[in-house]
């Protein structure tokens, strides 16, 4: 997601230094302005905002704290976090960077590829309220920002998210189940669904995928399964019991078992018919 | 929700006869150009199509079978049930129906009073393809008519529309309940999710009643159980095992039980929370 992210940025005219691992991946932006680094901290020394986009949160403290990048930014400068990593994680890079005078959001992202590249990603924004303000007109190059509160409340809401995102799917998956198992043209209980208070993105994009049965992903189960157990920690750090979301868990953790892991997470409808004994 | 519906059929120039138990009712929609019958019969004897919008399935058995109704119609008219009744109930209606030479559409509905005040009813279609399709112009002055299969798919979509509702209801609670917990605003994540693969008409509005702790139904959460176990009787007639529905009517259940039965379903959160030790 990285890459469409970063040509919103050069398409508005934004100064941007790109790495990537990949040094491939990186070079593929020079055509489009921007200038490509030959390490992390070559990418930063004269940066005043550093963006990550990063698999989980080990990775970011790689990059950011184990390659010298933390202690290359100037004072001043703003570590905009836009990777998808836990709670306690993104607590501790903003105290680490507050040691240095360096400013912190952590602002995970909801919309996938296809939000980035219309930069039309919802970005849930933790941290301080004027650096937040400060960087509105760098979020809304990507998509639609809300600060949401504290360093780790956008990690937070991203969580909240994918909560939602999975209970959804099952919704979903129920619902088609029962309407198909009874006679009714699956398609078209979606299409008639659509306008109602059941109306979703995921009754849209993934029910649209349940009826073709097209479960290339999109978003594998396996990431759905290491959400839920970020979400099921952050809750019972809050001494919080979430029913809904354990069940959930259990059943996209017995999907990934049973050999579902890289299948789209839609794809639970097929579990849930084998749990069911529904012959689809 | 028979009056609005009413009034959008008079507004495009159809010529409706009324009758409502509560005569007042009927008569309110006088002035808007309805003609108020006396009794149900009176209502219908002339009719090309009888509407019927009433509580559920026994009412409806009383009124159209117990009062009549359906010997009054003439041969070739046609029954559309806008009423949510048991799968079982409408099709043994469209039977009782067809041994007369009447057409029957079992054709409940999903948008609420708002919906139907503003002709924007979701509106699920069971019966004969040809006579939904002779229809269309009357559905379409209440809502957006999709015939999803025969006689009984209408009540089933609409049960499997239920299922997505409360099971999204819990959805969003759980996730609203973990971000409050870790300190974010949860105004401001309702707001941030709705922009990503999170957003649906649920979050938008009952995830707004739970921000603003306002649970004046709305749908009582009584209702909701009445849906899910309705739900839960087509699921066991079908040899299905619903687990997400399952787990929800639970909820839903011990929520009434506890004194929430006239609560908006939204307020499940609150059940939750209880259940959480959470101090919203």
């Amino acid at each position: 997601m990285g890459a469409p992210m970063c040509q919103c940025l050069l398409r508005t005219g934004f100064n941007l230094t790109v790495w990537n691992r990949s040094v491939g991946k990186a070079r593929a932006l020079g055509p489009d302005g921007a200038t490509v680094a030959g390490t992390p901290v070559d990418a930063v020394r004269d940066a005043e905002i550093l963006i990550t986009m990063l698999k989980d949160g080990p990775v970011v403290e790689e990059v950011v704290f184990g390659m010298g990048v933390a202690e290359a930014l100037r004072p001043g400068a703003i570590h905009i976090d836009m990777s998808s990593i836990g709670l306690d994680e993104a607590v501790e890079h903003g105290r680490s960077h507050a040691q240095r005078g360096i400013g912190y959001l952590d602002a995970p992202v909801s919309g996938g590829t296809k939000g980035a590249t219309s930069g039309e990603l919802a970005i849930m924004v933790g941290g301080d309220a004027d650096t937040f303000q400060s960087l509105i007109p760098v979020f809304e190059v990507m998509g639609r920002p809300t600060h949401v509160g504290p360093v780790g409340c956008g990690q937070l809401s991203k969580l909240a998210n994918q909560v939602i995102v999975a209970i959804t799917i099952g919704a979903v998956s129920e619902a088609l189940i029962l309407a198909n198992a009874g006679g009714a043209d699956c398609g078209s209980v979606r299409d008639a669904l659509q306008g109602g208070f059941a109306s979703s993105r995921i009754l849209s994009e993934h029910g649209l995928r349940m009826v073709e049965r097209n479960f290339e992903p999109g978003g594998p189960a396996k990431f759905q399964v290491k959400d839920l157990v970020n979400a099921l920690k952050a809750a019972e750090r809050l001494n919080l019991d979430l029913p809904i979301t354990k069940l959930l868990h259990r059943l996209f953790n017995d999907m990934v078992e049973s050999g579902g892991a890289d299948l789209d997470h839609s794809a639970l409808i097929t579990h849930l018919e084998k749990f069911s004994g529904s012959d689809y």
